[in-house]
């Protein structure tokens, strides 16, 4: 049997990301950016003022108190967007609002608040330092800074950034979009009644969704009877608009009615084999078409099928963009109860993991808020004293056979038993992975 | 000014959750439930084969091993979906496929691999307890147990869950579909040429992929001219397939400029007010239209609103759905270097957080193997022994000011200093909320 990783490896070495393309920003959310992106322009572009005020020269200010302000001439207003070349002379003034170009000769902001608001003349009470609430040319990124690395996952802060410096597109591998077949004759659609011997699909849309969660475009194919010709039919027909396929079912131990298998085999393209692994043994991997597109043939157990997904699928999603996987890192957690495990397989038994955080020695801070607030309250917590740790523990499910998938429905954890390690006590130190 | 939690109170407290549907399981992913859902059939709903193999009697078995085989004739074959009602006499077994239902008289699965895999006649190589491999009846969920709890946020494995018990549709608040207006006669579209004065619009790029990274369906309108009748115009015509509206720009403090406060102050309906924070103290929250349509109007620096957007707009996404959020909680971190923050107000300083574990004490469990593994592969980190503990430290970027969107772009979490402190020192333990 394949050890998890090598399975994983060679999940990976079969992946060609896919092309990277221009995008628009408005379809770049998640995509990886191919490429270094450098400043073109200087961020800003121009010396502007971050406050509603004034425009002045410092010098012309240096005496201003509230008993003794500066009283200086209004020249004009700017708003923000106005083009028009402004300059100021000594001893006068422009208003000037938030994003405004700062008119030539003026150095210094004034804030509306520190004056009277005047439109002709302004009184001005203090005596604000030179530079005060101007935006210098460049002050956020010179020409030629980098401003987001190759391989970055484009967020929502990336777009903003670039669009800000002018780009309408951005050369990027896009999310991969996934299509879910799932297969068998026992499958009736729900809301449909079922006979004995039938049940209610329901990997396909899991596993649509989980795609989805991960930020896939992904769609499900209706469910392919068992037939090879069918599978075959199914899958070459979604090939055109998928860059990585999954089926779910069919790849079983048993022969002919393991249809995925019948038929995939035909390819010469797909492997299947054993993964030292529990739930998920039976695996199958491989590419289809003339694009090479892979292709995971997930068990047909639901927990299986999805904890498959986590461990191979995600990691391959990611590939495909050839971005760098951070999915799957496991954490550090204490056993509460003692758990069994198969022996040579490694466990990946479902949890529910508390987190609980605790201050440890160290000295009351300035101004320490500390822990009550109301955590609802967006950050309604504030500075605290001493070394923070967080402790966490996990707790198995009850019900950690491979179809029973309300069981999986409570658990918010993977935890991981070594193959060799058949059982553990509580209190035992365990990695967990985080289900998404 | 109104204390971040009083703005964020009054914010939820105006916020009517949207009515719940019956939604499809396709587009159902990220509905909040409403309502219990409970088991109506038994899950499995008939007793199954969890391999494939034989279904034997274990009595007729229970002398098998591999040196003295018991050899049964095999009456036929049963594959998963097959409706017939089948049924097997004591001596005799039949083939069975995962899933299959279990012929009458039948007790226990003999899996294929502990057998020579006849077909007329099989001979078994091993006495399996009575009740192997056989899934019971209701063994994953009796008709009454609870499946999903009311105000759940639904995810794929919820989805399954309820494919799997028959449900087509479930009872949910959908996703707040978003709006984004932008305004500013500055504003010009990325991939154009820029005169001085101008600037590329960003922020409706931002903000629309934050509400869809935060699962909402989200759409960019059109960039609006600082003018009070475009302003109410867009809103208007916004409405009717948004369930939350966001505006950006024209809410600072110099008068007839900031349109969006000029507009809609006239519907009576908008409250304006300054917030206690650094960065984003010009805020806006209210409600429009026959639908009470909540809209915020946040400020027009990138920063203070793509921050504004973490804490406020995001709990009242989760708001509509009526779901408790859980985004906006702090973390614990340490300091590395010292900042400074005006007084009196909350300042939400961009920082990049490392975390790392570290195990203290504690004995050599069993079958441990280390942290070394590498942690890309799924799951290749086993058990470990001792406590274990993760440490936090936040480093604050350089470029804090309410403009510098590049520095927000290296950020990964919000440093929180308090309204009453002014300085912390290199080492100060102090709140984080993780950027989405």
């Amino acid at each position: 049997m394949d050890s998890v990783e090598n399975y994983l490896a060679e999940v990976l070495a079969g992946i060609r990301p896919l092309p990277s393309r221009e995008i628009a920003l408005a379809d770049a959310l998640g995509a990886v950016l191919d490429g270094d992106v450098r400043a073109q322009w200087p961020l800003p572009a121009f010396d502007n003022s971050a406050m509603d005020g004034y425009a002045v020269r410092a010098a012309d200010i240096a005496g201003a108190t509230a008993e003794t302000p500066v009283v200086l001439p209004v020249r004009g207003e700017i708003p923000a967007g106005s083009v028009e070349p402004q300059a100021i002379e000594p001893g006068t003034c422009m208003q000037i609002m938030t994003g405004a170009a700062m008119p030539a000769g003026a150095d210094t902001v004034v804030q509306v608040e520190l004056t009277d608001g005047g439109t002709s003349a302004v009184a001005i009470r203090e005596a604000v330092a030179l530079g005060t609430s101007v935006r210098l040319t460049g002050g956020d990124a010179q020409p030629g800074d980098l401003l987001l690395s190759s391989g970055t996952r484009i967020g929502p802060v990336h777009l903003g950034l670039l669009a800000a410096a002018g780009h309408a597109t951005v050369l990027a591998r896009p999310r991969p979009r996934v299509t879910v077949i799932s297969t068998g004759d026992e499958l009736v659609e729900p809301g449909n009644a079922l006979i004995p011997g039938q049940i209610w699909e329901s990997n396909a849309t899991m596993l649509t969704a989980a795609a989805r969660q991960a930020g896939c475009p992904a769609r499900r194919h209706p469910t392919v009877r068992d037939d090879t010709d069918a599978v075959l039919s199914a899958v070459a027909g979604a090939l055109e608009e998928t860059d990585l396929l999954i089926t779910s079912g069919g790849v079983s131990m048993g022969g002919e009615h393991d249809v995925v298998k019948a038929a995939l085999a035909t390819l010469g393209t797909v492997n299947f084999r054993k993964v030292a692994m529990q739930p998920g043994m039976p695996q199958g991997f491989g590419t289809v078409g003339e694009q090479h597109t892979p292709i995971f043939t997930l068990p047909g157990n639901p927990v299986s099928a999805y904890v498959s997904f986590c461990l191979f699928v995600l990691p391959a999603l990611d590939a495909l963009q050839d971005f760098a996987s951070e999915r799957a890192v496991p954490s550090p957690a204490t056993l509460t109860r003692s758990v069994r495990s198969p022996a040579a397989k490694r466990s990946f038994l479902r949890g529910i993991m508390h987190r609980t955080a605790s201050v440890a020695g160290g000295e009351p801070g300035a101004g320490a808020t500390g822990a009550a607030g109301a955590p609802e309250a967006a950050g309604g917590v504030g500075a605290r004293a001493g070394q923070i740790t967080q402790v966490t523990q996990v707790t198995p499910v009850a019900g950690q056979a491979s179809h029973q998938l309300a069981s999986l429905a409570r658990a918010n954890v993977l935890v991981i038993v070594p193959e060799d390690v058949t059982s553990l006590e509580a209190g035992a130190a365990v990695d967990v992975l985080e289900l998404p």
